[in-house]
């Protein structure tokens, strides 16, 4: 049984089914782990295995394309681990103290070789970036390789990412992607080779969610500090709210949709989802449409209206106010504003408290701004709100996406917000 | 005993002290309401009154000011409420459906009899501003009133404000003004004339912590969703977390210093508190030079660099950055931080994540945005960072402010943050 090494191209039959592929390293001794032809991963118990065959000895240092005669025939669905860079696959450098992305999605499995259990894994890294540095040229290509990967077969999505902006990119993602199968960014906050990092249990939940029947965007973090679950978050419903805790993400406006107890693989749905349809094959379309010059500006007291002259007059197409309280500016700003809306920007207002939704109508300052034209954006998070106006900016019309964007397209807006969310 | 009427000079006696004053009206039946010559509301309960003699009948519609004989010889400490708006004081117009700020804080003290039981209470309007509208200038007129009211022998005062930006007015009065008595500030989400009002409980607790013997500046603000309990925050750790609920304050990497039972007059302290010196007569100093030109700029995927060289190019002075998670910011804009920078500007940098602590030394990002000059700003609330700048480049040269910066001076920074606090 053990006339195989790594790489080797072999041929393995368990009682129902036969596996061809190349051998990959494996942590877990009592499993083996190969790379079948369309580069999904499988992992196979070696108590289940009745003979190895090996076809062709490994030939070069790295792993080559296998080819594969049988598919696998377990009831594991294909999930793909897209790799964006971020602490979630990376490691300390121990002379200089500071964290490299470095571990490919590829590292990634070999690490944790528990998810082979879940799904037929491949990995596959679409770039190197932290969080920090992503843009919305990223966003776009992050699209295209979940299009791509779902045309391949993937019946499930992961992407790791950083989790600076990952609720950003995740409401991005919400906008542009339309799927019926699940895309869960995972991140964390602690690199992988620290023995408190949580990389571990939040991969091991993301690739559970993403075997579910469920479809949309969502981000999976720790849920406490223990290590006891993790939290299935609305993509577009979340957000980074401590710089170091490893349950740094909440939802916000409203409740996670699940905890997820990875060690046990039981996920508890807390509040309605969105179900796949069943028996529906996977299916992808994307809408990379982006308009870029949109501004994000926060209030504050002593603000001078004239950065929003500046924007602008650099031929910006909307702005969103990050306002005081349930969606107010000074009114020392409002001639800045009027301009604006004049020269045909839209003009939106999210609120600063984050909490909460916004309500123009309850003071004098809400009510003369909405008089001038500016659009409330309900109980959105201002990072959703600033994605979703590149969105619909990028697509529509000013006078389309003014209305676009007080109508709930992805989650975004909830009609009442829950008591229990603060 | 009934030979008076509201606007009457009077001469009261109970067993121990003769009070003389003018009738105020009051909303208690049990209570008499004295205006007395120094301006301070009395409430003397009528069962403790031996006589009452008019020694002048009511003029004039309007009270006037009334001559004192004898002063309040009672152990009730002087409170002056100053009122600049908002909801707190502010009432609803039934046509409209709007709120209009209107209440004095001599409308709140008639509205509120049992204030009377806590304190001696002036109230005085010093503007009537929703705190959306209050800007820099008016943080210096509330610090030159607050002077005022120390040297005119208020021994705590409370300082009803709009709710919009309670948080801002808070930090930059715990920077400008330096007192060894206690400075509270106060709102509320519902106003007065509201069966859900928070104005009454809010109110009460923000003048039992006015008598208490500590110093230094406060926000009070309900605790929960029901009125049991408000909470005492630190001024410079708490801000508006959300747009409508009652309990929007919360104190941010740190817990309240307190609990505050109105009802049943009790405070009960949950962490350490700045103590007045036991003896010490009030005093008070301030420092009213802020530099405005500091600007607030939250960093998000996208934005555009050229924004900061507009400030520099207009003359600002400093900039803070609401970075990403740790204390980052995009690459691609580092070059106009650098021009900043080089330009004798205070870059600094806090967090959007809000909660936790600013470490620019774990990613590459953050590692050189720190050689390029950029000042941490430690688990500071980004709204705070801002006022202090403002306050610290008013007063002392970049280098010097650079420095101080880092440093804590009014609490706004905590060597080690509580775990019990997210």
């Amino acid at each position: 049984m053990d006339n195989y090494q790594v790489g080797d191209l072999v041929s393995i039959k368990t009682e129902n089914t036969q596996y061809i592929g190349i051998v990959m390293p494996s942590l877990d001794e009592d499993i083996l782990v190969i790379k079948m032809k369309n580069g999904y991963n499988v992992g196979i118990s070696k108590r289940r295995i009745v003979s190895i065959e090996k076809i062709e000895g490994s030939k070069t240092p790295k792993y080559r394309k296998p080819e594969v005669i049988f598919e696998n025939k377990g009831n594991l669905k294909n999930i793909s681990i897209l790799s964006t860079g971020g602490t979630v696959a990376s490691r300390v450098d121990y002379n200089t103290g500071a964290v490299h992305p470095a571990f490919t999605a590829e590292d990634l499995i070999l690490a944790f070789p528990e998810l082979l259990e879940i799904g037929n894994i491949l990995g596959r890294p679409l770039m190197n970036i932290l969080s920090e540095n992503i843009l919305p040229l990223h966003w776009k290509r992050i699209a295209e390789e979940i299009k791509r990967e779902v045309e391949n077969g993937a019946e499930g999505i992961v992407i790791t990412h950083g989790t600076d902006t990952m609720h950003y990119t995740a409401a991005a993602l919400s906008f542009m992607v339309e799927t019926n199968i699940p895309v869960v960014l995972v991140g964390a906050q602690r690199s992988s080779d620290r023995p408190s990092s949580d990389a571990p249990l939040n991969l091991i939940s993301a690739v559970m969610v993403a075997t579910e029947p469920i479809k949309g965007v969502y981000v999976v973090m720790h849920g406490e500090s223990g290590d006891t679950f993790t939290y299935l978050h609305e993509g577009v419903k979340v957000r980074k709210y401590h710089t170091s805790r490893r349950d740094a993400f909440r939802s916000v406006n409203t409740i996670p949709i699940a905890k997820i107890y990875p060690t046990s693989r039981r996920i508890e749905y807390i509040r309605e989802v969105n179900n796949k349809v069943e028996g529906e094959d996977p299916k992808v379309e994307i809408n990379t449409n982006l308009e870029e010059r949109v501004a994000l500006i926060k209030i504050y007291p002593g603000i001078e209206g004239d950065i929003i002259d500046y924007y602008v007059d650099k031929g910006y197409k909307g702005i969103l106010l990050e306002g005081t309280g349930l969606g107010h500016a000074p009114e020392t700003i409002f001639n800045n504003i009027k301009y604006a809306i004049d020269s045909g920007l839209l003009v939106a207002m999210a609120s600063q408290c984050i909490n909460g939704r916004v309500n123009m109508n309850v003071y004098s300052n809400g009510r003369k701004l909405l008089r001038l034209g500016v659009i409330p954006c309900e109980d959105m998070l201002p990072e959703v709100a600033l994605v979703k106006m590149m969105y619909l900016l990028g697509n529509y019309s000013v006078e389309e996406a003014k209305k676009l964007l007080t109508e709930n397209l992805k989650g975004e807006i909830t009609l009442r917000t829950r008591f229990d969310c603060y």
